[in-house]
């Protein structure tokens, strides 16, 4: 069906009525996702062309799913008139999302062209902070009075219904637009006609408050498995509501900001192919010289035991696989226990239970390590016992204390109110550098007295 | 409300009815998730008392919602009544995760008091490979047919919607259950009652295939913006439905699992907190052996060069340095490439593109990098500028080499259907150690004569 359409606006000439027609009827049978496909792969003249030709409700509906480049294009050429009409259609969370990626003069030609009423929802919701509940609300929602009866709340459904973000659960309010319940539209469906909505609702439903973090809210979608939740303001005011899929997406974002984030890179949400050279490579300089310069007082610390290496060179074979095993195995505790708090497994409060664990799966995981070195060493450099024993023991204890480390500093991170994701590979791994390069010197010292 | 009940639970004694009743109606008043936090801060024995006081329909959501430590508990405690008349109340999905988490003596116990039906339609969904679509699907779900109105459709929904798991999706079948269409709860309500349901319903429904990996399911969820998606056999048969919160939990445990193996450890479902240490352990080993030996691989180039090191000593400092540097350089291009890979950004055949990319992008953080690190060399280390010129040039290099190699190596890991998520921060570091060494010693070589 897309190939065929595809074949159709590029091979005929266009404008020809019978072949619109055709057009028209063919788009009629694909779903938005689709059609947002299709624009992806067209050039920049087909695409207005096509949008032109797309029903009004549907056209807005692809319009918030195509991406912010295609948007721009798209409203570059439209009229005045006909952007009006867009942004009428456009829910207010997706117009949102549309103006804070535009340029300045973009935006301002949009709003010159939206109802007053609308301006002022979207300017309120793009005063939120970034990354708080208020500023991923939309404000299309059906609200109803406590004192109707079923029939009466189908009668409003029926007849708004049509232009709201959700119909599956209807918000409570008092005329002062108190919050004090919710109904859904299973409740409705199973209730009587004349049952009072007081009575059927739900009066402690989950909210939100408008500042609160996104993530938070993510957190209770998942707890009380919701479809959408309302957000208040400080006088417990309903100012909008949050649907499920764009929870969705904040899920996948904050999981992508916490993986660049554990992967020393400065998080950004435009996609890799998409980004800029230069901003790609500003987001990976920060920390990369960050690290660079920590790695220094690895290098201090090699200078110090010059002496000891000029004596037994061998010595600075070990050290990558040292340093190696000290990342690694700090990393793989800063992992789960990142995560863990991410996914609210793992409090503060649970410090010294992940001390206490960290140093026995330690304890295991460098005893099993220790082992195979030592048989390896003592057998591939010339059966020097001592030597395969000064490694080995540096060893064990390096990564005793990774794990030790590893599991710590994120928690110890949120405590001090930092991104527990911080504490990830690259920050970790410069630690344990620098600490198993000491352990190792020191145990060469003592064993084999250099 | 949740201090309270636990005070009267710890402080008086049981058993009185005055007390039973009070507890009863605070129950009432807290939903499903406030209970399942109550459990989990209580002892065994009043758990098994608050969920016989509780009513039957809760109780049955409370026990969909407790770990799997508690339901055993319970389920142990339970007679064999109530546990077929808890059985008979879960919805199919829960029952099959309860089931999958329970020892074979409790499993057994539980499908004796099972009905022959609901038996059947477990084991059907056990039988699904873990994380395909039909391991996560459950079977409750409205079915109308296509010749009945929207009137009869509401009495259908009345009469059978309690026991549903959604009520928002209604699927439109034949008379051999053939999948031919969608109707939503909002399609419904804004219809009029004498509209037939085949003329309403959309006739293109986004569906799965029982085999269908449920991570391509989430993405199709995410892309369309479902609340649930129905799953049909291979010859179009509907056989179950998946809701939107079920997908959310699918999305969180797959970036858990990219993380973790990002992290070089073996994934595992199992909240940190609740797995046992040899099970820690177990998961860390294999990776931490893996990444040690081919450590060795550095060792033998240090060796190989051995008596340039006992020349210039001082090289040795700068080894932690360059390794660090390749590491994380190398892990910033894997993070964003395994990320982008996964949520659909990026693809196979966008390999050259990336290697362009990761060419200039390396260029520019290899001179950024290099510049800070000519000067700090050149005035730490005795104005000495052939040692810093050496250490420079291998670090640009190193960071060229280390971009490109992370950027490519996940993209050929999925090419030979690999996951991706292996080629992260632990094997790409050892790699780029390997390699960074090698160029550190041949640019000693040539530059200082070594």
């Amino acid at each position: 069906m897309k190939k065929l359409i595809l074949f159709l606006l590029e091979a005929e000439s266009p404008g020809t009525a019978r072949n619109i027609l055709k057009l028209k009827n063919m788009l009629s049978d694909l779903n938005t996702q689709d059609i947002c496909d299709i624009f992806n792969e067209l050039r920049v003249d087909k695409i207005i062309k096509i949008f032109r030709i797309l029903p009004k409700a549907v056209a807005a509906d692809v319009f918030a799913h195509i991406d912010s480049e295609h948007q721009q294009i798209l409203v570059q050429a439209l009229s005045d008139d006909e952007i009006g009409e867009l942004m009428s259609r456009l829910f207010v969370d997706d117009a949102v999302d549309f103006i804070e990626e535009m340029p300045a003069n973009v935006v301002k030609r949009v709003l010159m062209n939206v109802s007053q009423e609308k301006r002022t929802e979207i300017n309120r919701i793009l005063q939120y902070p970034e990354d708080s509940a208020g500023s991923i609300m939309t404000t299309e929602y059906v609200d109803l009075s406590e004192d109707i009866n079923v029939r009466k709340a189908f009668y409003i459904i029926r007849s708004t219904g049509v232009t709201k973000e959700t119909i599956y659960n209807c918000y409570v309010i008092r005329e002062d637009r108190l919050l004090v319940g919710v109904v859904s539209a299973k409740a409705l469906m199973l209730a009587n006609s004349n049952d009072r909505i007081g009575d059927i609702m739900d009066a402690s439903p989950v909210f939100a408050h408008t500042t609160d973090d996104r993530e938070a809210v993510a957190d209770k979608f998942r707890k009380y498995g919701l479809l959408a939740m309302p957000v208040v303001d400080t006088e417990q005011r309903l100012v909008g509501i949050i649907t499920v899929d764009d929870i969705i997406e904040v899920i996948v974002e904050e999981s992508t900001e916490d993986m660049e984030k554990m992967g020393a890179l400065t998080p950004s949400d435009d996609p890799y192919l998409k980004t800029g050279i230069i901003r790609l490579a500003k987001n990976r300089i920060v920390w990369l010289m960050i690290l660079m310069l920590s790695a220094t007082i690895s290098a201090g610390i090699i200078a110090t035991y010059e002496e000891s290496l000029a004596i037994l060179p061998i010595l600075v074979a070990f050290i990558p696989m040292l340093m190696d095993s000290a990342g690694n195995a700090g990393c793989q505790s800063s992992t789960l226990i990142i995560r863990g708090m991410a996914v609210g497994e793992i409090r503060l409060r649970d410090f010294f239970r992940v001390l206490w664990r960290e140093i026995r799966v330690g304890t295991l995981c460098g005893l099993a390590l220790s082992l195979v070195n030592l048989v390896r060493i003592y057998l591939m450099y010339g059966q020097n016992i001592m030597l395969a024993l000064t490694v080995t023991l540096s060893l064990f204890c390096t990564i005793l204390m990774a794990k030790t480390l590893g599991g710590l500093l994120p928690i110890l991170a949120k405590r001090v109110k930092l991104d527990p994701a911080l504490m990830a590979a690259p920050l970790i791994t410069t630690m344990c550098d620098a600490a198993c390069l000491m352990i190792y010197f020191s145990m060469a010292k003592m064993i084999l007295g250099l």
